[in-house]
């Protein structure tokens, strides 16, 4: 489970004195607690400095705690993973055209004096007394992949996604900071369908495509594989047809054909990559003319489209050979065959956001008075004003003032709705957007910028479709074909952030081109 | 557990008709059988090649796969992993300098017309119907881990290592195909005792020195640690004063004064690193002068040696936050607190070839003289004549033919033992030379080179010492300091095997000096 968006509590100086943490269990390690407290006793600066916690380290987290003038606030960062994820370009780690490391920047070397870091994911936040609860991470592998929630179980039936899972503008490429998609019933098994929002999905897809394919070039004489057995491990399942998902089969595609075909040859007739998408038609935040060049274009390449499917269960096949069986609603009684489901639809509200929006509490001053945040109406999640200041309502004071503002608690990213503008995407480009505008804002106060509220200027959507080929659509213009392409890698490459990444992704791309993408496993 | 050294077996074209496998549990991972012979039924080429397989994938069986021509064989290599670790660079991943990747080289892209490679372990070989039973591996994040064997749960109190654990010639930096250390007595726990053989090893021992800082700089109000749990969690113990063990002693030493000193200047203080060993000096394969200077290097550096220290056991400490307790015989009954032991002492068998050195065997022609293959005398193992063929004997026949060459059978790396030698070191540098030498007398038989027994060509030595230090020794010279690091460097990326790894080892060398080494943790 990766903490998302961004919560920042401004003036939080005397916060912490009481804070303290409870537990739960984390699976497959030993799990601890710690309190920021007594971190923070010993810190005392000559200068005292206002302090800022954010909370996540995803693009509205970590881009604004980046932004932040380190030299006017106290940087407080919490999060379980001890990196920022540059999403774009998850993809390309997935299928090894990029090393992992290559679309990951360290929370502690933050440029500027020193930001104080806590690995943990938050877990309360008492509005009143200004304090924040975190329960310490210590297992980073397991924070580093995302959590597909088993149903719990119940009578029978498989359950249906709780939300319309696909495609909207919730679902995109570019939304890193996304939490964890809509459960679908599905025992636990060795192959559970993996999403792809962070370096551990990443890592597990990596090795579960290579792994596919040599289990496939091996004759077994105990439990020999048919040919069947073989055409369902090599088929890939893409459920969701939006950007993140797309881009993932584009890749997969250019893996398959560019490298693996000349190690496995005898395997390549047997492969097939599936994108399912409940929607009729993919990658909706595009254009009609743009949407259907991509599928023309996956067409050619072999991708299979299918709209309006509804999956409705993942089980593990009959047979024991480490198959997926696929229940699709328009296929009757009959399972479709996969050794791997990517999933990729969807977005889940944080567990600490959604305990934080039931949660009530008072404020200093007035402890009669009990408020809630005010929640969005049809995404859930916080709402705030044009400022991202939080909004709170309380039922019991007059109507006049039944909506005010929390003070110094601000939210940005997939966690927060803005009130006053029209919905925006749950994506990377909003997220960093706010956190540039909020870390202005609060570096320069007095200014005049400070007095304009967030607007979103869309800086234009592009996806990669395999074989050096993308579409790009911005209010000015749209591109496709190997233009697109080139500005695909020319934008990922401006705005990969650290120095150090910006001389590693060009390097990784030359050297995959050059000598095939590494197929070592382990 | 990985399979090691290479035992190669000649003319087996009819041989793997009645292959067939047996299973048995792998922890972990679902685990099934395959057979070559299904494989090979479709593989007729239209002139029929000499058929050679391969069991293992380090310096020897890798090396003899890459230097064996392929218009004149037919390459079959087993191993249960997809790759061979360049395995003098692995304690420079283990710490970040290097990625993972760059000191590997996947199996299947062995130059040449492909290898038909199959990933399980070897698990018996029919010398008289020339056949060989395969277990099936696919479960590779398990295959690239060194298993420490737990010993059997025995009466009281802890054993101690079943042979001098070191220093001696088999521990060495240069020792990549180096079986599963001897086994010390201690309970599984989630920071078990580490080795550094091979690409997961040193996985997991980047995760675990991050995560301990990690640990150590956070507060904790629940479970808060002293300033003796961090010390413990802080001290790192390396377990033989070998090649392997003073070059990851000083690696160590190096991610620790240039990178972490920066992000967790509170914990250099309380950072440890100390050399185990019972032999009275460490690295014995270097001379007097140069080994007192690696001890003052490291005097220098802060890294503590201790020879002539017996470790007897280790456990979980108590207080549960997550540190070992070391029992060292010299120490009476005090443990010695410690966050992470690397075990870098001794070489167990690989159990496939303890098997083999048990098993009894009739050849063609001959089913009633039962053959055992000739045990080398100390170090165990196969033993070979100079021409690496497989010894084998009988109790049975007259003493004159007791002991006979195993027809088509070779054994090298540190699986063997040549008899005709002085006793060689059971390092990379024998293990390649070997492979060599049978694949040029098998590429050209008729050649007067071939009529030539192996004899090994001391090239020389070379260790790391930390701070851009090293020694390097040969028959004709000795360097320490810079110039031996320079050196070293040199030879190293030289060696390193494909262009590719040519181009990223320098790139990361590079990339690590000027932005410091990757701390992300997942």
């Amino acid at each position: 489970m990766t903490s998302h968006g961004s919560l920042t509590n401004r003036s939080l100086t005397k916060c912490l004195r009481q804070a303290h943490l409870h537990s739960h269990p984390i699976p497959r390690s030993t799990c601890r607690s710690y309190s920021l407290a007594a971190a923070f006793s010993g810190n005392k600066t000559p200068k005292k400095k206002e302090r800022v916690v954010i909370v996540g380290s995803g693009w509205a987290g970590y881009g604004f705690a980046r932004a932040l003038d380190p030299s006017k606030f106290e940087r407080i960062l919490v999060s379980p993973r001890s990196y920022f994820v540059f999403t774009p370009l998850l993809a390309s780690t997935a299928v090894g055209t990029l090393e992992f490391r290559s679309v990951l920047e360290p929370i502690r070397r933050l440029p500027g004096p020193g930001v104080d870091f806590y690995q943990g994911w938050a877990d309360h936040v008492d509005f009143a007394a200004k304090t924040i609860r975190v329960e310490a991470n210590i297992a980073d592998d397991l924070a580093s992949q995302t959590v597909i929630p088993t149903p719990p179980p119940g009578p029978g039936a498989p359950r249906p996604p709780r939300a319309p899972p696909s495609p909207s503008p919730t679902t995109s490429s570019s939304s890193p900071a996304a939490p964890t998609p809509k459960p679908l019933a599905f025992p636990a098994c060795a192959n559970t369908p993996t999403s792809l929002r962070d370096i551990g999905d990443a890592r597990r897809i990596r090795l579960r495509v290579l792994s596919l394919f040599e289990q496939c070039a091996h004759p077994s004489a105990t439990s020999p594989l048919s040919d069947a057995d073989r055409r369902a491990l090599l088929h890939f399942a893409v459920v969701g047809g939006g950007p993140t998902g797309i881009e993932f089969a584009a890749e997969l595609h250019d893996l398959i054909h560019e490298d693996l075909a000349r190690l496995y040859p005898a395997l390549v007739p047997l492969v097939r990559i599936t994108v399912y998408d409940i929607a009729p038609k993919i990658l909706p935040m595009f254009d009609q003319a743009l949407a259907q060049y991509a599928t023309r274009t996956f067409a050619r390449q072999g991708i299979a489209v299918k709209t309006e499917h509804h999956l409705t269960n993942i089980r593990p096949a009959d047979g024991g050979f480490g198959g997926l069986a696929l229940r699709l609603a328009e296929s009757g009684d009959e399972d479709v065959g996969a050794g791997m489901v990517v999933w990729s639809t969807g977005l889940m509200q944080n567990p600490f956001v959604e305990r934080l929006e039931g949660a009530k509490f008072s404020l200093p001053g007035d402890s009669t008075t009990e408020y809630t945040l005010l929640p969005a109406p049809k995404t859930g999640g916080i709402t705030t004003d044009e400022f991202l200041r939080a909004r709170i309502t309380s039922p019991t004071t007059s109507p006049a003032t039944q909506t005010q503002i929390l003070p110094d608690v601000f939210a940005l990213g997939d966690c927060a709705t803005v009130d006053t503008s029209p919905t925006l995407p749950k994506t990377a480009q909003v997220a960093s957007q706010q956190a540039s505008f909020l870390a202005k804002r609060l570096n320069k106060p007095g200014s005049r910028a400070a007095k304009k509220g967030f607007e979103f200027r869309n800086w234009g959507t592009m996806t990669y479709l395999g074989s050096w080929k993308a579409i790009h659509q911005s209010a000015r213009d749209e591109l496709r074909g190997w233009v697109a392409w080139l500005l695909w890698r020319g934008a990922y490459l401006t705005r990969t952030l650290s120095v150090r990444n910006k001389v590693m992704v060009p390097v990784y791309w030359a050297v995959s081109w050059v000598f095939g993408r590494d197929i070592s496993r382990f």
